[in-house]
């Protein structure tokens, strides 16, 4: 079976000059990558005619999908859709249901529909329009000497929307790609090589039809699980068979056998148990708390925290005691565990969550090098544990990488795995 | 003056299958455009020596300058170096500073030089290493029938590294390109559409060689004037005059005449007057003070402040009355400047700033949908401040949009001109 290759083309001069930053070319990597298609070359080109023309020309030379995104507004400068008309050699003509629903955006932000609007709704003779229930220009299908294009507007939550709702599934009939089953398992705590070591057995014994891939980021690996076979029901089971082999390697580091995030996971933990958590930060500087309140919902179990960046809020507000502090250090487990045990107290919650470290550019010591910090998990239980870990120099880095780590613990506390 | 032309190229199949998000075209785009280079194509390719080859000469017959990244580490997948030096018809020799360099990389951590590693200074005979003070493998400065090549490790911090190191400068002598000025004027609670209202006079009239870019972002619009002249002397001047014409235009618009955020900003003017600042935030979860402590030394002028997600938090941790809330509701410019009293007296600051609001997807009702949000100023000299902000329906974009609006309003208020 020959693979399908696809190319993705993004064009706007606000690309190429670094002015904006283009997440469209990630997001339709990863997408047709889950179809089992497979992107051969990205390419951005200016708002020009010519330099649209020969990208074309050339990407329909490579491969069987090609997807456009961005010129489709109703400026001047916009010229996707003329060049893609000429290109195929079909005139550009007015598509009713494109039409209807340019009309109907408009008038339900009660604007008037203008002549430039309603040129929002030409699209090349032959072509099929993929509905855009977020914006104004829809996306467009069109096939050449068997090549497929598919053209899309710029701004990344239409495009999205178009792929969502209609054009994944469009390519994904179109081509016919085998039954490709994905399998997310969500890991914390241990890092690539390690995880790579501990599950190498059972990674060498996996049958050739199903491929793993390793996704770090601050913390975390998810480990993707791809099948690709002809008999679907087949290959769901053999990589339900695969997880069940895999969950047992993994232990405490895995917190999910699906895509979510650890802030969700908490979220859905703390949910289902009726419970109620708050933080204290000091280096993180709410960071932790964001990525808690980032999920929606998570009012019905955060009821908030304190960020003491300066010793004075850790001993008045969180009772952390000035003996403490002089002897320890701020930055002490010592005064990571008075922290949670402080919010806890005062928020009355059933757990607690405190960070406190040297985010830096500035602060290190040798004892205490930048980068150096303490977490401590507490519950109404009367537990309380801590940890300290080591980063690196980079303030941002720091902030980020210890909420990361600061959120494991807290999962761990609350599922009882400390 | 003809101008001169780049093409950036990534190499890497993480990037194709969308596994990693491409930082370096942007920073590399906007670099060059700083230094009057235009960036015409931007290319993704897989590590694949025939693709590689393909798009080096595609690559080399459209422009003056090609910049590769990624494909330089020392594993077999790794092959950019092995293509460019037989494209360039060079042998890999071994480069002796290049060696140093490595050599020096592994003994500061106390590991020994393996043959793997001292692969890494090999490179194609008559080129030029650009030094990589990050990491192990060098940035290469290549020619061919008068095109540059520079190709660079993938590594963000490496590749800009080298960049602003010696790859910048080197560019510029190269192509000796004309003086080429940039300023940036940062402005603030104004929207891109109103402001080049309020400017078009003085834009229409400025002088060809001096243009203006409009740069926006979360209630934020950067605006660069750029200017391109033999005599930089003369250019200097010319474009301190413009900037003497604009900043009356904008008036309290115009935070900073230089490229700084606004928490930079707000840093600066605490630090210059000595005074302290904290924060209560509701619907923001933490993320306005995440952007307050990502500022390096902000502890000098940080104190601290609450996250109260729950209305208990707000009344028992900053003495908003139950009779208000009730009253009010938690999402109201009364509760909003409660929250910052409460907030002020409680930490005893020069300056407070609430927020409280609804972020969504759930929660809004017909009077306060979901994007309303209420924010407050405090001072100790007893001065409130309150404003109602109405943002869309993504919950991320209204927490990191109210958390901007509300830094605009905390820098006014420390300015005195609200």
């Amino acid at each position: 079976m020959k693979g399908v290759y696809a190319e993705v083309i993004t064009i706007g001069d606000e690309i190429l000059y670094g002015q904006i930053t283009d997440t469209n070319t990630q997001w339709l990597g990863y997408e047709l990558s889950l179809l089992g298609i497979k992107v051969i070359r990205k390419s951005s080109v200016g708002d020009r005619y010519e330099e649209i023309q020969t990208i074309l020309q050339e990407a329909s030379q490579r491969a069987d999908l090609v997807i456009l995104t961005g010129g489709l507004g109703p400026t001047n400068d916009d010229i996707t859709k003329k060049v893609l008309s000429d290109f195929l050699g079909q005139p550009l003509v007015l598509d009713q249901e494109a039409l209807k629903d340019v009309s109907g955006f408009f008038l339900s932000r009660g604007r008037e529909l203008t002549d430039i609007n309603r040129q929002q709704a030409l699209v090349p003779e032959g072509s099929t329009i993929l509905r855009n229930q977020y914006g104004t220009a829809p996306g467009m299908w069109s096939i050449r000497e068997q090549v497929v294009f598919i053209s899309l507007p710029g701004v990344p939550y239409e495009m999205k929307g178009i792929m969502k709702d209609y054009g994944l599934s469009a390519i994904k009939k179109h081509f016919q790609t085998p039954a490709i089953l994905h399998r997310i398992i969500r890991t914390a705590g241990i890092g690539e090589s390690m995880l790579a070591e501990q599950i190498k057995a059972w990674e060498d014994a996996l049958p050739s039809h199903v491929s793993l891939a390793y996704l770090p980021s601050f913390a975390s690996v998810k480990l993707r699980l791809t099948g690709v076979h002809e008999n679907r029901h087949w290959l769901e089971e053999e990589i339900n068979r695969q997880v069940e082999l895999l969950l047992p390697l993994l232990g405490k580091y895995s917190y999910a056998s699906e895509d979510i995030n650890m802030e969700v996971h908490i979220g859905n933990l703390l949910k289902a148990k009726g419970k109620s958590i708050a933080l204290a930060e000091s280096c993180t500087g709410g960071y932790a708390q964001h990525l808690i309140t980032s999920v929606p919902g998570s009012s019905t179990y955060f009821k908030g925290g304190i960020v003491s960046y300066s010793n004075e809020i850790k001993e008045k507000e969180l009772g952390v005691s000035k003996a403490l502090l002089d002897q320890k250090g701020a930055v002490s487990l010592e005064v990571a565990e008075a922290m949670a045990k402080g919010i806890l107290t005062k928020y009355q919650t059933s757990y607690a969550l405190a960070i406190t470290g040297i985010a830096g550019p500035d602060g290190g010591s040798v004892e205490k090098p930048v980068g150096f910090v303490c977490m401590a998990f507490a519950s109404d239980s009367g537990e309380v544990f801590s940890r300290t870990v080591q980063f690196g120099k980079e303030r941002d880095t720091n902030i980020k990488a210890s909420s990361a780590v600061a959120l494991n613990l807290l999962r761990l506390g609350i599922e009882g795995k400390l």
